[in-house]
């Protein structure tokens, strides 16, 4: 019912059968598991790039294939979704042959979590990485304005009998939204996540300009060299925009123009290594082994992924939680 | 000179010399960039291992090309830096002609600092990653035992007419010799980076008993979660050894069986994507961007590597700084 809604608004705004369900797929991924900035409220969003003339209704993605284990896609200025699914399906592709397809993506637009894509490779038994630069929003360390996004590393890999083990984490600590939720309930931020316009770290939500990277006031410039390993894999490899230089995603008032924004794809086949058996036992073994660890006095030790899996039970049984917005969008 | 003194020790010990060349260059690669826990006072160490029988003094390295991307090479239990090196460069000769070289190492030992392999392909013009798992130290995010190691993840690129970009870090916020440098100054931990045997995180550095990984007491789900990302290519994908099933590599009885250690690397040539003329112009453009970004109050923003960099400089000019116990090792 959602997804047809979704995909139903999509239609209205003129976005072709192939890109829409991308897009749908890749925003449900998000709602389902909880992920919900990502989610079916984009809808809303996508509409009116793809009204504005941003995003090409009509994409005509081009494969562009450089080598045994390496591809180019264009994305034709499409939803983003769209060009990074076929990435993926890019990836595996190459991957059942030269062991590991490597794809860049460029001429692409928002494509929503990260952990779609890498999903996407490890359901089909790939062990895959995806990650996408995005606008800027986080401080260097000891910088004082916005330069990287939260750009997410995603990592995922099949596990027998069980969901992947899947890691889809922004660079920095929080994301953007996180601000301004605790702007709403008055409530100060946890350390080291935000800083001021001179780049001084504040707890006061109201006072917060920018995101600090992971790690925070000691440590950032790990979560810094992070997103910036996702600007190299996303934007450098593949030519495409810098993070300070996309036009805004939101509030800016040009919808018209594309953004070229860049992604990038891993897939790896693990039989190309030591083996697909002893890659199963290995992280069957592996995800046992983590799963038995001591826990401190009221924690639970989890496998990545495993939080979003049990959203994803919850969310089955008692429905996506959706914002007002949303559901007079939607026509809910 | 201290080239020649650790090379000699390394033969005196027995180790071949292909394979005590490597040690060697990458122990010189640690200790010229600041990194001496993984430098030449490592020298004593493995001489000691090679003694012990933990490692095979001839090791004959191993390739088996397992796809036009991707190989797995046998380390034959010799000295880690040996079979790393190698496969830094069947992943060239694979990037070369597929555009990626996928590189899982097997039956390897500790190979000192992940970024001098990240450093080894980035210095002939590739993007490369290098990671490696390692013994446990490090509690899981609510954990109260140690699991994980500190597995570092190291990325490097080239850059036009200067060093490389290069991010070599541990997915812990502190190396373990950090708090041992805090007892014996009896100093105060930052805050969640320790914890104590109960899990509980400490600022004192007697009580603590384990490492935090990055992101500390709120965010440490995604250290964790990195580090499983070292564990995932390392060791599941070439099926050897778990972090908590290492032997000791220090402090244990056995110093006689092989640990099977495994690696791994990725090597991207830029040339195989946008293209490499762009790479450069992309690069470029984003230090540039990026070192004329607004800094705080008496903060400094630096790329990647440039820290190491000056130090390479510094040590260039004043020499490599040596504990006693490693002179009189090396006799120096």
């Amino acid at each position: 019912m959602l997804a047809e809604r979704v995909e139903a608004r999509l239609a209205e705004a003129g976005a072709s059968a192939e890109s829409r369900s991308a897009a749908v797929r890749a925003m449900l991924h998000a709602s389902r598991l909880g992920i919900d900035s990502h989610g079916v409220r984009l809808t809303e969003h996508y509409c009116r790039m793809l009204g504005g003339g941003r995003l090409n209704k009509a994409p005509q993605l081009g494969v562009d294939k450089r080598g045994a284990g390496s591809a180019m896609v264009d994305g034709d200025d499409g939803l983003g979704h769209y060009a990074a699914y076929r990435a993926v399906d890019v990836g595996m592709e190459l991957a059942r042959e030269a062991g590991v397809g490597a794809v860049g993506v460029r001429r692409s637009s928002h494509y929503g979590a990260a952990g779609a894509y890498a999903l996407a490779g490890a359901e089909q038994g790939f062990v895959t990485f995806a990650t996408t630069n995005t606008d800027s929003m986080v401080a260097l360390f000891d910088g004082a304005e916005k330069f990287h996004g939260t750009n997410p590393l995603a990592f995922a890999a099949p596990v027998p009998d069980s969901q992947p083990w899947l890691l889809d984490m922004a660079t920095s600590s929080i994301p953007l939204n996180r601000v301004l939720l605790h702007r709403s309930l008055d409530k100060e931020l946890p350390q080291g996540v935000a800083a001021t316009p001179e780049g001084e770290p504040t707890r006061d939500p109201f006072a917060a300009d920018m995101l600090l990277p992971l790690g925070g006031v000691d440590y950032g410039y790990k979560g810094a060299g992070l997103a910036g390993v996702a600007t190299l894999f996303s934007a450098l490899l593949t030519g495409t925009t810098l993070d300070p230089e996309f036009i805004p995603m939101y509030g800016g008032e040009d919808i018209s123009s594309p953004r070229n924004m860049g992604h990038f794809v891993l897939v790896i086949d693990p039989d190309k290594f030591a083996g697909r058996a002893v890659f199963a036992a290995a992280i069957t073994g592996y995800l046992a082994s983590l799963r038995a660890s001591a826990v401190r006095a009221g924690g639970k030790v989890m496998a990545p992924g495993d939080r979003e899996w049990d959203v994803l039970e919850r969310r089955r049984a008692e429905g996506i939680p959706l914002d007002p917005d949303t559901i007079r969008f939607l026509g809910l």
